[in-house]
């Protein structure tokens, strides 16, 4: 201050110029971030109010019309990487040993690849699997069956209670669940914090003496989706809902492969027994979640949403995609934003994996086969249930085992090393099972390699076990053609008219 | 400089004196540079003009102390991990199981994990697999064992020829061979560039059709490696040197498991004929550098040094430390270099993998031994060739898949995908071999479970095979006692006593 009056004139002029021009870019600046500031204040101010189960999708989306419009993306099929790909593929004609292993099961009928949550609805109504029930009470599959579906599902627990929404049979909530997966789902609609609304993951945490609700927010991107892409099965023996399909994960004694076969295994519980080696059996869902504890991604904190549903942009948003898919369809918004290296080397890292799990899958895959057929000449030949028995607790493991795999979504892309050991254990077992057979089969004079079923088509090996697909098909369109429709008119009447249209064949 | 005549006097006192401040620093800075620049040539300023190919280490040493200093801390053998370490583990009576699996074969009578380089003569000597050769034309081995144990040998092969050098009995070479692997064995003396100066290598790569002179630094920074720690055999057929037992890599048909099978296969090889189960069998040794290749790490463009040499600081020197060992002994200075996990969390990702690997590789072990007993039992039951073919060849099969990942370093860490493959090929060839013996055993009246042989300690397999172990250790220690002083005595007259001082026992 005290050489001021000794500086030249001019360079007054140039510092308050200056510092005019500062103060208006400052001006520019603020505006720019109102602006953005306006902008997401417009985008996420409610226009409506929704209650704490609204099962209508498109509701939500008046609030959040990113999200939803990502959301609705689901029912895009058209990427295909080499192993998967968002259309439905028939794996049961991919793979006909399938048909074979599944025999005497609902399985073996109709099995496809799953594809976007925008048809949960729609494909669990046209698979055979489902059946032809000709009214509420009738069909192969109880109410239980629904449980993943869709929010009117925490919407009816909510109404019903839990048991009774699990009690009776499958057909009789079709016109209730019509919503396919979305908001309600996971989402509270006063904060939108995600949220558990399937009563099987908090007691499934109960059961290891864990509490879900100590949940972090990361740990919760996974879990919401843990809600249903886990193994599970349906408990009729709770003292507290007798007869009941209740919905139960087998996690009481943890999460692997051998802790859900321990918890089987004391509970005498299984699926099906096999049609040709009469083997009690596991059929495994899909593990997806379980598995993916297993692998470095989870190991490293990533959860699913990371991957599956990455951060995107529309203009200055940045929001979470909600059209959850492959991460392989979107490299740059998943593997990139930790991994520096190309598309090309990441695609190829996934493939490589995939492709050697594939390679002994599929060979455990043939020596279960084998094993089922061996089992049922030897029933034919006269062996007891007592020298049977043996094989078939191996039969029984090395599928539990194989199926865990096959079932599984990812798994040999989110853990290869402990899906591979998996594999390997299978392959013992089968191993194990089938010398044991040898020597039942010898004894009854059956001393040499066996002719296997001729299961180079899906259709030669459905024949092989007597299925009339041709019969199970034409009764299911004419159920789709005669049910159908009722079911979505009364819920078009009781959900004015907001329930989402879905594809037609 | 218009206004320079206006500014108070004390103003220009204040710029004088903050030039000469910091003028003095920059002063400071070059005199800092210069003295760090002059500290690496001291140390790099060669003491010793050292020929193409100096044998001894001392004199290498005495040009390049640091990486000299590092090196001779091979000796160490201090480092324990869960399942290796830088100590020698008798893993016959670690795993009783490998006495029956290379029954007839010299590794039933000694098998220990690999230590430090330091010890690479004086294992060779000590092992009872080299045996007790009274003359240099005497005992089971030939000369080609010596060729990855040190500098000597590009020394006697340019003294020899390479195919003069294979030639002979392991015994001829004992006084020769006496400086443990080292600096000639991998650098140019001139230029200190990484060289190859085996011959096999160069070979292997010409098989596939490659030059490795176009191999890049950070290429060499393995393949200096691969020299040695790859599968191998020894080719006897070669019409350029009939009954020579010529060092052979199977790469012909590429560097998997199957391309070697396949060119062993064509080969019509075999290491030995198994005692119990008569298959004529490979013996696997130890493909580290192949199952790299196919591991994440490769993948990234990791060389073995990056890891098992990584750069260590000493003072203001930075340098590759030749202590080659595990990176689990030194977290900080190899995995974190890239990965940004504690070194507690790094350490168990690497005992996840060998745990999940040995799982599944000790029962493909079990597999293979009842394999092994079981044909063994069908020859005495007398079972012809023709029945027993198809089961030997899926032994030979199994035994390769199983010993190829058995006998690797480290692969259950650098390729654990591709290491649960192989093993997952094993037990379906194990499985196979085994359904047949069991159809050839009911065939001759032994339709029931075998008793397989008494296997819980070293002691009882050896005895189970036949082997008079006491006998064998006795015959070594005196043979140890007569005979190599006579080899030391004549290393260190010839190398002007510069020769290293190995352990007595």
């Amino acid at each position: 201050m005290v050489t001021d009056n000794k500086r030249a004139p001019w360079i007054n002029w140039v510092l308050f110029f200056g510092t005019m021009l500062i103060v208006f870019l400052l001006g520019l600046l603020a505006s720019s971030i109102t602006q953005r500031k306006a902008e997401s204040e417009y985008v996420y101010k409610p226009k409506v109010s929704l209650s704490e189960y609204e099962p209508r999708n498109v509701l939500w989306g008046e609030n959040f019309p990113r999200e939803y419009q990502s959301y609705l993306q689901t029912a895009d099929t058209s990427f295909r990487s080499k192993y998967n790909g968002s259309a439905m593929i028939d794996e049961l004609k991919e793979d006909p040993r399938l048909v074979i292993l599944w025999a005497g099961y609902a399985f073996s009928k109709d099995y496809s690849s799953s594809r976007g949550h925008y048809y949960a609805i729609h494909d669990i109504r046209y698979t055979l699997r489902t059946g032809t029930p000709q009214g509420p009470n009738d069909g192969p599959q109880p109410a239980t069956c629904w449980t993943c579906k869709g929010p009117d599902v925490p919407r009816l627990m909510e109404k019903m209670g839990v048991k009774d929404f699990y009690n009776g049979k499958w057909a009789a909530r079709g016109s209730e669940v019509v919503n396919y997966i979305g908001c309600a789902d996971c989402h509270d609609p006063k904060t939108m914090d995600l949220r558990i609304t399937r009563p099987a993951l908090i007691e499934a945490f109960q059961s290891m003496g864990k509490d879900i609700s100590k949940a972090s927010h990361q740990e919760m991107r996974s879990l919401v989706c843990a809600q249903c892409h886990v193994e599970y099965y349906f408990n009729k023996h709770r003292p507290d809902a007798p007869d009941v399909s209740y919905l139960t994960f087998p996690w009481k004694y943890g999460t692997t492969v051998e802790d859900a076969l321990k918890y089987y295994e004391e509970e005498k519980y299984s699926d099906f027994t096999h049609q040709m080696s009469k083997t009690p059996l596991l059929k495994a869902q899909h593990p997806d979640y379980e598995l993916f504890l297993t692998g470095i991604h989870a190991d490293r904190g990533v959860a699913c949403a990371d991957c599956h549903m990455p951060y995107i942009k529309e203009g200055g948003q940045k929001f979470t995609s909600h059209k959850i898919t492959s991460p392989l369809s979107n490299i740059s918004g998943t593997c990139q934003v930790c991994h520096r290296e190309s598309e090309e080397v990441l695609r190829e890292n996934v493939y490589e994996r995939q492709e050697k799990v594939k390679e002994i899958r599929d060979k455990a895959e043939i020596e279960l086969v084998k094993a089922h057929s061996e089992a049922k000449v030897a029933w034919e030949a006269g062996a007891s249930e007592k020298e049977m028995e043996p094989a078939l607790h191996h039969i029984r493991v090395a599928q539990w085992y194989w199926d865990y795999i096959g079932a599984s979504h990812g798994a040999s892309f989110h853990s290869p090393i402990e899906v591979s050991r998996i594999i390997g254990n299978s392959i013992i077992e089968s191993e194990e099972a089938r010398i044991i057979l040898a020597r039942v089969l010898a004894g009854k004079g059956k001393n040499t390699e066996l002719l296997y079923p001729d299961i180079v088509s899906k259709e030669k090996a459905q024949k092989n076990i007597g299925l009339s697909m041709d019969q199970l098909q034409k009764e299911k369109k004419e159920w789709i053609k005669a049910i159908l429709p009722e079911w979505d008119k009364q819920a078009w009447d009781r959900e004015e008219k907001m329930v989402p249209q879905l594809p037609k064949d």
